[in-house]
């Protein structure tokens, strides 16, 4: 089962007997051979195309409501195997088709001949320009997803993580009347973990509705919908006694003295947001928050994740894997660092009806990985 | 070149002809086939042996003087492939052939069916004793050479690094007379800069004798040897003039306030070793030093190593990747963290008349890193 590429190997060679020393001779000759045959100038080639998902439900938080997400898929192909990316753009986050498009349009792969040399080729990228995070993780998702083929082996493995420890995924509830959020809390009975958009003004009248329904632990997510740290304070105390486990990005992000202050003195952990993009934002915002929810279409997707996810595992700062309105391609990509984050918010695949892959599952509520390679998706008939 | 085993897989089927069915049939049937033939039961056996390392010149730092070092070689095999590993005890820092035997004799791998598992098997590993760093890195380094074995890739590939962008290493010159410091620089003309022992109070007359040789860069290392902080900062002064391009561990470690002192005033960066085991030492000590020496014996192994490295990065302090007295083995493995590093410091096996291994090598000074997998070493006939 660890190896299946070996195994099949030594398998291919008993069945084909004659050819059992075939191995030792092709070894010798493997460089001049693949010359010939050209796979030492094998080229990176991307190519992408706009989709845009369809919602399942109209979508409120904070700052807005919408009924689809522009995404754009791309794939790198590399000797004869294709890597799968995806960005998702929602749109208070600045980018677009079009300035998605244009940033891609802009990347020249040719240059680079191993697609093992993550470090330059994504530091190429994201000199490209600053900000487009979800661009560059179209680029950075495709290329993990085409290296993991490239080992025969899911990313998860590569990094040595257990995927029996993954967490309960939440699933989450938009702002709504009390009618409709109560209706989606019984829908979402499927899953153990629910997260609640808050900040609108009918804090309480959403919690409540919910707990008209279930016990099930909370999540919730401000969306640095309150502007007050002491209602803050007071609603962190209140939400602790209604079954909340974290506050998720309670204030606009500028008012770093309030939010250090209230992570002080919450009772819950304060996890950050729309505070913490990359790793460097990290760095800086660490001591005013006890947390951070890493979504790849922030940091640049998968080796910036997994850089910030261990920098705060060494802080022993509390980490969520999140993500946006996505398909099943960048949701798994991140699902991969799941088995180490203390969180899970990989709902996006359940919140649309036009996903086009097949990719990490949620059974009985939990993140459930593949020993498929790569980012372990295949994509729909 | 980038995929050998994928390329032999190509090409047995293109020579077996009437088997390119095979891997689609076999693809199906693997779990069962596998388990009858027992892949899916293979269990991780551990064997070691002591060994003496015999150093080619007596060795002297600040605070003592010997002419062999004690290591212990271990192997870890799963499913055919083996992994090689290796402590070093350096008599001072308290592990021995004895308590390395001892902490190994208690290590059962035999509840762990898949070596992928790193991050629970090297916790369980840590949880068997405190302390024995050494003993630790042993079963690290040999897991992460089966690890890369199985992935069919060296581990600077798997982590993303460029092998082009290795460092130079330094070679060691230990405390001793002017004529023989003077003839040991001599000797150490193939390598591009030279780490100089002091701290024994011939500070200046090591340095004017290194320099009535070559004008060579060169990284000085007092191994807590000043008591100071005023005549620390005269030295550092003194040795930027003199072309020292660092200064490690300048004083006892457990003067954390004149060191940070010291760091803040010094015209050269100050790194440090002694100080800093692993991360959680790291975190600690971040704001007192510029840098950090990483030494897979004093961290536990590549893997903490690596999170090390990363979380040194984050804050833009200077890394050099170091070793103690080791066989290619111990070196040969650090040496895969060296593309990202500012210094390397892996002249280990250039130090020892007995080298059990091959493995990287120092092509006119610098780290060269070859694409064989794992951590790249092959047993010396």
């Amino acid at each position: 089962m660890e190896n299946p590429r070996r195994k099949f190997l030594k398998k291919s060679l008993l069945l084909a007997g004659s050819l059992y020393m075939a191995p030792k001779v092709l070894g010798v000759k493997k460089g001049k051979i693949s010359s010939k045959l050209g796979f030492k100038t094998a080229k990176l080639k991307l190519t992408y195309r706009p989709y845009t998902l369809d919602l399942k439900h109209v979508f409120t938080v904070a700052s807005n409501s919408r009924t689809t997400t522009p995404v754009m898929l791309t794939e790198i192909e590399y000797d004869g195997l294709v890597g799968y990316g995806e960005a998702s753009m929602p749109p208070y986050l600045g980018e677009s088709h079009e300035t998605v498009g244009k940033f891609l349009s802009k990347v020249d792969l040719s240059n680079f001949t191993n697609p093992f040399e993550l470090e330059n080729i994504l530091q190429y990228i994201d000199n490209i320009d600053i900000n487009n995070t979800a661009a560059k993780a179209s680029i950075d998702i495709a290329l993990h997803d085409l290296v993991g083929k490239l080992l025969g082996k899911p990313w998860f493995r590569i990094w040595g993580y257990d995927p029996l420890k993954t967490p309960n995924t939440s699933f989450t509830i938009g702002i709504d009347t009390p009618e409709v959020v109560k209706q989606k809390t019984i829908e979402a009975a499927p899953y153990k973990i629910l997260k609640v958009k808050l900040g609108k003004g009918n804090d309480k009248e959403m919690i409540e509705s919910v707990r008209a329904i279930t016990d099930k632990p909370l999540f919730v997510d401000i969306n640095q919908g309150w502007k007050d740290k002491q209602y803050a304070l007071d609603m962190a105390h209140w939400l602790k006694e209604k079954g909340v486990l974290f506050v998720e990005q309670p204030m606009p992000r500028e008012l770093i003295d309030d939010i250090a202050w209230l992570t002080a003195h919450s009772p819950l952990p304060i996890i950050a947001d729309e505070a913490v993009q990359g790793l460097a934002d990290l760095v800086k915002m660490r001591g005013a928050y006890t947390g951070v929810n890493i979504k790849l279409m922030k940091c640049t997707g998968m080796r910036e994740a997994h850089k910030m996810l261990e920098f705060a595992k060494a802080y022993g700062m509390k980490v969520m894997i999140g993500c946006m309105t996505e398909t099943s391609c960048a949701v798994s990509a991140a699902a991969h660092l799941s088995p180490v984050a203390d969180f899970a918010d990989l709902d996006g695949p359940l919140l649309i009806n036009n996903d086009v892959f097949n990719g990490m599952k949620i059974v009985e509520g939990k993140v459930t990985l593949s020993e498929q390679p790569g980012i372990g998706i295949t994509k729909k008939e």
